[in-house]
């Protein structure tokens, strides 16, 4: 019995092997089971550019555990797909009927570019970012570079070097001497400079990095209590860490995973090249690449739709979110904003999905509300936004009611800590207004600012008419005041 | 435009006035609103028993408050109850008639059973407990004693005194004086000499308290770094605090919130007077009472249904879950527990809920879904479960996958720690057991224990149709082993 709001990809990789199984919950994904196994096809390739049995034998292995949970799922929600080593390889007839045969579908070859476009997208639906960035997917026997903007890739190419290609080649005795470092990355960088220029002048404003090699070397990074970015300088000072083992069997990092070990330093000279050619400030890790770009793929997600508003939209079917009252919180935030700030590109959009989603927390309960909204989106995955974008958004929410907690407000780094608090302050005035929950229950107010202090101005009588909410706003007033922001309320 | 979904609840208590406002969504109440005003209506009972005019306005300045929102709320949701002063005062009429006028709605003036048979309801319906439980509310004129099991009261009972009405008579001078302190225990302990010995007799496993005296100790405890348990000692220790401030004006304890101040230490001398009284142990705080139970009482729950499986029930909804499967894997866990475990009675249903509810993270993200799952766990209301309960609970899906946590089991307190082990290593194995999802698809499997030696017997060839599976068997057995339970995989 096949279950319909299942959906599969597989990636015959290089490297590993890898399924991804997602269930289609109210438009979004939820993702139900990652399996990977380390096939190391690639290590395969014999000179002749033929697959060797054994690699074959792997390759199938793994697909047998595959085939096992892709009985449940609807033929036309399966995507297979094999990339660089069976490009490469010139007898894989064999070895795809069998495979195929073993998992009861097909199995499509992509090309290079097929394969960074769909990484690309798998990036754009799961991870931070918005503008134009640089995606790196370090593969087993491919590397693929995208520049791209939202969901539209706008440059794209695939290499033909890998950390089991690479590792084959460059570090064949194993040793991690200096020597056989600096083959392999200016092997790297030869491949690159063909197209580096191409890249240096289209430009981008982040880079994201997909793949075994760079997860590997965040895993190392936070377990060694270094931020996640990666720097030029971390990976060189890894590359010495590294140096320092000697050879490839008795290479231990902390952090690192003994299966990724045999191929970690030749990615790592991969990186290295690709950092120091491309001039790469920092990078961080993809939340999805490939496997992801499948199935969003197959979910017929529309290039053109805005990001931000996909999440905000699948955010309030999962958590149930009124999203009546969020859009009467969001539009009296605004008008709010709208009186009282100039740089209004930057900051309304922020103040309006946090205003859109204040109610995330009562999924939980309602006493510690706005911490738990700030946990849910601090660890949801949020395409669209930037990791400063999410931390202001998971201030704001913290700050939406009860005592103020500035601190986070001053770490995000989305805004400035005064554009923050301004936020705040607007968010929870707008809460108040609107907490009749009701159609044309919002006065008419106007706001003026003068420095730090703000004057809330309403209607003559209405603070008579509408007790509750003149009461909260006063005990508002005072907590604003008392933070060093004063906030005056008047009739006039 | 009212809401349908929409239910408040208002009570006008001696020294409080509350609403309560939720929102029902998919069958659980989602609490939107809590508002309280400090009215302090038991202190302008005169002599006489009648009801001074100060008293009155400051009731009905804080109901026009209240009206605001009650617009929104279809009249059949809305319950508006007074208590303990409005019971004694001789001269309610004229305070009743205009304070329905403003409210639009009728106001109940319940009796002292009632009122304590709708707080026992309310505790019921949102505070974690199994068993027969003592539940006390420390009002501002009147306090409700009442023991009872799961949904239904056993012993009701409402007596004369408060803090607001003990604050009157016995720190009149505003002393904090062992003299004082002593009379208004003392005077307290008369009171419930009467009524002592048949709650004495009747006993109970668990003692929880509602009320703002018990809510402001349990804040000043937490303030101190203590655990939320209130004992005899550590509330003679608070005694001692109180009376170094030597007066009521002066009376600063970390933690206890300014408006508090006034009525904490004749609130603190009755509680004195019922731990000694009753010989209590150890007291936890409500997560609802009067309020809650008022509300629980128009969305008609029904007094027999088990709390547990009402709760479990609302989770899947809210939180989206595949109850198939959790049934699945529910039923898969409970299979082994019965081959290994003589314990099951005490031992099933937690692993039941643990089964059931397992992919509960799943709703924030995949990567670290068990933390997730634990998260929301700690954090929501569990109606029908102990903390204890809810511990272990957490420490359970904490553990479902990936590398065991071996802390939170052990710190947990509802079972043993090796009983703990063994349901966490049951639920990992009944997951991968079903991680098809599909009917039929579960083996016919036995489960033998020797010691914490494990050993699953699977059908002869089991594990050649089932790769996946079988491969994650053994990366379990690995896992378990390496953790020093040893687990073996066999077919036969």
């Amino acid at each position: 019995m096949k279950n319909p709001a299942l959906y599969a990809a597989i990636d015959l990789g290089s490297n590993s092997f890898h399924m991804l199984v997602v269930h289609e919950v109210e438009g979004a994904c939820r993702t139900l089971a990652k399996v990977k196994r380390k096939v190391r096809l690639a290590a395969g390739l014999r000179p002749d550019g033929s697959l060797d049995g054994d690699a074959m034998q792997r390759g199938w292995d793994c697909l047998r555990l595959f085939a096992e949970q892709l009985q449940d799922v609807p033929a036309e929600h399966i995507r297979i797909v094999g990339t660089a080593t069976l490009r490469l390889a010139t007898n894989i007839e064999p070895f795809l009927a069998r495979a195929e045969a073993i998992l009861g579908h097909r199995i499509r070859i992509i090309s290079g570019e097929e394969e960074a476009a769909t990484i690309y997208e798998g990036v754009a639906w799961t991870s931070s970012g918005t503008g134009r960035r640089l995606v790196i997917d370090i593969g087993g026997a491919s590397t693929e570079l995208i520049i791209g903007e939202s969901t539209s890739p706008q440059l794209l190419n695939s290499l033909d070097m890998g950390c089991v290609t690479w590792l084959k080649r460059y570090f064949t005795d194993g040793n991690l001497s200096a020597a056989n470092f600096e083959r392999a990355i200016a092997a790297a960088q030869q491949i690159l400079a063909p197209v580096a220029a191409t890249y240096l002048k289209l430009g981008w404003q982040g880079c994201i990095g997909a793949s075994g090699t760079v997860q590997a070397i965040q895993e190392i990074m936070v377990s060694q209590g270094e931020s996640e970015q990666i720097t030029l300088a971390k990976l060189r000072l890894l590359q010495q860490q590294t140096m320092a083992c000697n050879h490839i069997d008795r290479l231990q990092l902390s952090g690192l995973q003994p299966e990724r070990t045999p191929v970690f330093p030749s990615g790592l000279a991969i990186l290295i090249a690709l950092f120091d050619t491309l001039a790469i400030d920092t990078m961080v890790l993809a939340g999805g690449a490939l496997r992801e770009g499948l199935v969003y793929g197959m979910l017929g997600r529309r290039q053109e739709c805005d990001a931000q508003e996909r999440t905000a939209d699948s955010l309030i079917a999962r958590y149930q979110l009124d999203r009546t009252q969020g859009e009467r919180v969001r539009k009296t935030a605004l008008r709010a904003l709208a009186q009282v700030s100039s740089d209004q590109e930057l900051l309304a959009p922020m103040l309006g999905w946090a205003a859109l989603l204040y109610e995330l927390g009562l999924c939980i309960e309602y006493k510690r509300a706005p911490e738990h909204a700030a946990y849910i989106i601090s660890h949801i995955d949020l395409p669209g936004f930037t990791s400063a974008q999410k931390q202001l958004l998971a201030a704001l929410l913290l700050n939406q009611r009860d005592e103020f907690k500035p601190e986070p407000l001053a770490q995000q780094s989305a805004v400035d800590t005064d554009q923050a608090i301004l936020l705040a302050r607007l968010l929870r005035l707008a809460i108040i207004l609107c907490l009749r929950r009701t159609r044309g229950t919002v006065p008419d107010f106007r706001l003026a600012a003068d420095g730090h202090h703000l004057t809330l101005t309403l209607p003559v009588g209405w603070g008579r008419q509408h007790h509750l909410r003149a009461s909260e706003l006063q005990q508002e007033a005072h907590r604003q005041t008392e933070q060093g922001w004063p906030l005056a309320i008047i009739e006039a």
